[in-house]
C-alpha cells in the first residue's frame, strides 16, 4: 500500500455495516496506530455525539478516541463560527447536532435566528418546519449538515437529510449550503483538524457519491473500497475516478 | 356582468379571508341562486370535509350546501377511482383527505399500497415519510392533493403541501401527480360534477398561480379578483391573462 502522512476514514460501509465490523477495519486502524499515522473518522451522521461514535467503534474492536471523530454536525458548527461568534441558531436535528452547535458557543433559539441548521431529525414535526421557514424568510442563512437523499437500513431506503431539507427549500425558494460529504467544506475542516496539507492525506471510503466525490472536490487522494454502497462496475463510466480502488482493506494492506 | 351557465368559485381570497367574509361574496352567491345558476365551490384545501367548509360559509352568511363543495381531496379520491376501484391507499393527510378516500370505497393501508397520497398534515412525523417512501419505492403511484408551496397565515407563510411532498420526491426520485389547482385534473372533475361543458362555465378566483392558471389549463373562462393573493399589477407581463378582471365581486355584479 502507498503510504500517506494522514488519513480521513469514512465509517458506514468502510469500518462497519450496521452493527457489524467490516473485514480489514481493525487491521487497517491498528496498522496506522503502529506506524504513528494520524487519522480522523469522518461521517455525515449528524445525530450522534463523537463520544457515542467512538464508543461504537471501540465496542466493535476498532480503536477510536472521541477526538478522532469528526461529524457533519461538528463541521456545521465550525462553519458558523468561521462567519460569526456566538450566533443565534434555530436547529432541526438530534442530540449530536444540538450538542455540536452549543459546544461551539452558539445559542439555540426559536426565532430571530442568524442561521437555520437542518440535520436528520426522527422527531420532525410540522411546527419545526414552520419555524425553519419563518426564520429563513426573515433572513436567516440556511445550512444543512448533508444532502444524503436516502439512508440504507434493514427496512429499506429511508428518507435522508437532503430530502428532509427540501421542504424548506421548496417553500422559501432558498437553497441551503450543504456542509457534509461530498462538499469540500467538511474535507477542508477535517484537514485543518489533522493539521496536514491535502497532498499528504488519503480519504478512505466506500460511497462514490459522498466519500470519493468529497475527496475529489477537495483535491485529496482517494481510496475506494467495495465494502459498502458503490461498486467498481457502477463507477466505470464516471469522469472522475478514485485515485485507488481496492476490494477491501485486507487487500489494501497487502498491496 | 357577462352571464355563464355554471360557476366554479374559489374560497380563500375570493369568498373569505381567514374568518372574515370578503366584500361581494354573499351578494354574488345570492345573485347566482336567484337566477338558478349552478355553482361549485372549489378549494385546494385537503384537510376539511365538505360539510365543514359549507358550515363555515353559512356561518359567514354565504349560502352553501355540502354538495356544492369540491375539495382537492375529493378530486384525488375520484382520480384514483377512475383508474382503480377499491384501491389500497397509504395517506399522509388530515380528516378531509382520509374521509374522501374512504368515501370513494378505497382502503387505507400502511404497506403494499397501490397509491401514496399526500395532503397537508399538521401531524406529520418521520415514520409517515418512511412509509410513504417505502411504498413508493415498492411501486405505489405517488399523488399529491396540491402543489402549493406556502400557506399565508397571520404568522407568515407556512410550508404548504407542495413543499411537504418534496421529501418523497427528492428521496425516491419519483415525481408526484398533483391533482389540485392549477392542474386541469381538478377542473375537469368540477365540470363533470356540475354537468356543463367548459365553454359554459366561469372560474372565479383571486390567485393567479392556482385559480386563474387552473382555468387556463382546462380551457375555462376566468374572472380574476383583487381581493386575495394576486394583484393586476403583478400579472401585467404574464403571457396568459384572465378572461376578465374585476377589483371585487361588487364591481363585477354592477358591470
Amino acid at each position: 500500500m502507498k503510504s500517506y502522512q494522514a488519513y480521513i476514514i469514512d465509517l458506514d460501509g468502510t469500518m462497519y455495516r450496521g452493527t457489524e465490523r467490516i473485514e480489514g477495519a481493525k487491521e487497517f486502524v491498528d496498522h496506522l496506530k503502529k506506524n504513528g499515522k494520524p487519522f480522523l473518522y469522518l461521517t455525515n451522521n449528524s445525530s450522534k455525539r463523537p463520544e457515542q461514535i467512538a464508543e461504537k467503534l471501540n465496542n466493535l474492536g476498532v480503536h477510536a478516541d472521541s477526538e478522532q471523530v469528526f461529524t457533519s454536525s461538528m463541521a456545521t458548527a465550525s462553519y458558523i463560527s468561521e462567519q460569526k461568534k456566538c450566533a443565534d441558531v434555530f436547529v432541526i436535528g438530534e442530540e449530536g447536532l444540538r450538542d455540536a452547535i452549543r459546544q461551539e458557543g452558539h445559542r439555540l433559539v426559536e426565532e430571530k435566528a442568524d442561521y437555520v441548521v437542518i440535520g436528520i431529525d426522527r422527531e420532525i414535526n410540522y411546527e419545526k418546519y414552520v419555524k425553519a421557514c419563518l426564520n429563513v424568510r426573515n433572513g436567516a442563512e440556511l445550512l444543512s449538515t448533508n444532502g444524503d437523499i436516502a439512508i440504507p437500513t434493514e427496512r429499506g431506503m429511508l428518507p435522508g437529510n437532503g430530502a428532509m431539507t427540501s421542504v424548506i427549500t421548496v417553500s422559501t425558494g432558498v437553497e441551503p449550503t450543504f456542509i457534509g460529504k461530498p462538499e469540500a467544506i467538511i474535507m477542508n475542516q477535517a484537514l485543518n483538524q489533522l493539521g496536514f496539507p491535502k497532498e499528504e492525506a488519503l480519504l478512505v471510503g466506500d460511497n462514490y457519491n459522498t466519500d470519493i466525490l468529497a475527496g475529489i472536490h477537495a483535491g485529496i487522494d482517494t481510496l475506494m473500497l467495495e465494502t459498502g454502497v458503490s461498486t467498481f462496475e457502477e463507477i466505470k463510466g464516471m469522469d472522475k475516478q478514485p485515485t485507488y480502488k481496492s476490494k477491501n482493506l485486507i487487500d489494501w494492506l497487502k498491496a
